[in-house]
């Protein structure tokens, strides 16, 4: 990946402890019921660093969400450690909730030697319930005094819910400059459809970046990665996306090298999204809707938006039927105006819809490439803007029903 | 039922054609793989009568719908027979499928002797796949001479497709002027949710009615009931909701009468679009999410409908978990405005969350309500507005993941 400005990003094993500066912790405090599962991670830059944050739309805002957003106002966009549970989200938990938020800022910052608005909080897990925050305290304790470098896998997988497998990446950045870092890891699975972020997401770098330059990035970046996803159409109670930027590799970000950093945080975040929608809740197959030919952004994402939500079309997907009438019918009740008669349709690049007629004697061809992992759905609404925009998504199969019909007996 | 102008409704048994002046006629003609399938059904009053009709939103309207809307504006609301297949949507089939639709009526009225445009056309099935025609217009041929009074029984079969049972009633209205009666049928399993009809619903009475007050005890009724229903958010290619008026009954319907005639069509219409979401695909339990205390009626109908298109509520609700929080935070990504901290949630009555804190000891008494068939969700915002609205749903089963994932194969 190289564009006109000679920035090359490669990718490289790793995650949010890949760039210099930052050290991580994982423990297991007893929030999970299951013994010895880890549930707890604290990521920490050496010293202070800039730091962006994006928050989930839901009115029902969770308590962690609330302390965040309060913090990184406060410190105008700087931060020291941030903390995180798996198996309880703290959301709907009142006024107790958030002092059991602010407990887990309070306890990170004395544990690290800080102002507790230079920490950041965030949880995920069950809607609802109080949080241990005994279990937790204890937990922060012991976490911070084993802060150490390394690629931060255990906080991958302390972040975890029903997510099957962890979700962390990272990529080298060169730039004329110099070379900078970016790592990020993610977690989620059911009830998601991020509307400023998913449902937690943690962005490094190395690199030396202002927080306003820092959350340009993360804005921009997180629109057509994190915000193109959708497992099932929930937009969480904790959603939230976190960038810190350690300055560490002493590569500076300045207009001029900014495209650098959004390439960076591009390529990352968009491996990590991809992950969360593999790793979806009952997932077989990763979906990409592609929409094309309309007359406006808003309306190709807007098309692709409700065939990716459609349970029709994913369950047909599941079941490996190249049922492109309820593609077609997904489009039609999106609320965006094109003409049918100039509307196509493609599964895995076969043609099976245009100028309002079917070419079922392909459907073969199209149910062939519905056996694999990945799914191209392409559709063109045959304006001539020209404008496309890629939603992602998964099927919707039975174990998807099993998972959130059990989940909490 | 009753109200204060002296107009009692009594349910009864029976269907479209227990209005007086009302005939049908249902056939097996082929359209439907299974042989002696009833796919092709007629409905014909005596005479011509008052007709209204709503359609689908859907931008990808079938040909039916467009045909049948043509017919309606061209007669001025006034039809002599509905001629219906299912087993074949006919829709997203291009100009070859209007030529069908309009060959379906004019063979109806041919064989009725009126004009083309007095014969309404409805659809239903796959959708991208062309109409046997040949073998439905043989089904006409053979369906009109053997147009008899009845019930409709056969009629309400005859429009079926993945629907578990015939969706069949009807009432009768006492009113100072005389007695009327109103029947119906409906179909409807998957691909539900209306935004102006059910995918199709045919009402009858034999009151006499003109065709504005026929449309707008239409357009009313089914505000509250097929428009306030889903199963899986998806609105149809084909929804369409007819009513035709016989006026057999002598009973004038006009502006002092017209509530009597709106009950009749709100009785009628709630127990078909009731039975759609029983009978849903997939589905083991009608749930009715009722909204109060909301600011406005387009906000409680907001936060109702996300609410009841919610996989995780559905999933969770198919499971018998009263996950409260899950319903709070599909209401608060509904894009309505309200204090969660007035919020209270009942399953089955049983108060789990109100003020901001949960009332988990009580779970136990929900659990045991959603052991039931029907469930029954309310959502109280605590403005003191008052409004209130309900959205009736079913749950989310393995079912419906399997009926979608193998319905062409």
């Amino acid at each position: 990946m190289a564009n006109a400005e000679d920035v090359t990003v490669t990718p490289v094993k790793g995650g949010v402890a890949s760039p210099e500066g930052f050290l991580t912790s994982a423990v297991h405090c007893g929030v999970k019921a299951v013994a010895s599962a880890l549930d707890l991670a604290v990521l920490a830059p050496d010293v202070s660093a800039s730091a962006a944050a994006l928050f989930t739309t839901n009115l029902a805002q969770a308590a962690p969400v609330i302390v965040s957003r309060e913090h990184i106002e406060h410190s105008g966009g700087v931060a020291r450690a941030i903390v995180v549970n798996s198996g309880c989200a703290n959301a709907c938990t009142g006024p107790e909730g958030l002092t059991h938020a602010k407990a887990m800022a309070a306890e990170t910052a004395a544990a690290i030697g800080c102002a507790p608005h230079d920490v950041l909080v965030a949880s995920t897990g069950v809607i609802g319930v109080a949080l241990p925050i005994d279990r937790v305290v204890a937990g922060i304790r012991a976490a911070v005094p084993t802060l150490a470098r390394g690629h931060g896998s255990d906080a991958a997988r302390a972040i975890m819910t029903t997510d099957l497998f962890p979700k962390e990446c990272a990529a080298t950045v060169t730039t004329p400059r110099g070379t900078f870092t970016v790592g990020g890891m993610a977690k989620g699975a059911g009830m998601i459809e991020p509307n400023m972020a998913t449902m937690l997401g943690f962005l490094t770098t190395d690199a030396e970046v202002s927080p306003a330059l820092l959350r340009r990035a993360l804005e921009t970046s997180a629109h057509d990665t994190f915000n193109a996803i959708t497992v099932d159409a929930e937009c969480s109670t904790n959603d939230s996306l976190f960038a810190v930027a350690s300055g560490a590799s002493s590569v500076a970000i300045d207009e001029a090298s900014y495209p650098a950093l959004l390439e960076g945080f591009l390529a990352v975040s968009r491996e990590l999204a991809l992950g969360i929608v593999r790793g979806g809740e009952g997932a077989t197959k990763l979906i990409a809707v592609t929409v094309s030919d309309a007359q406006s952004l808003h309306a190709a994402r807007q098309v692709a938006r409700t065939i990716a939500n459609s349970p029709l079309v994913k369950t047909a997907i599941h079941g490996a039927d190249p049922n492109w009438g309820r593609i077609v019918s997904a489009a039609g009740r999106s609320g965006a105006t094109f003409d049918l008669a100039t509307t196509s349709v493609r599964i895995g690049g076969v043609l099976l819809f245009d100028h309002g007629a079917a070419h079922d004697e392909r459907a073969p061809l199209a149910a062939e490439h519905l056996q694999g992992s990945t799914v191209q759905i392409d559709v063109s609404l045959g304006s001539g803007e020209g404008v496309a925009a890629t939603i992602w998504t998964c099927d919707l199969s039975a174990e998807y029903v099993r998972i959130n019909g059990e989940y909490r007996t």
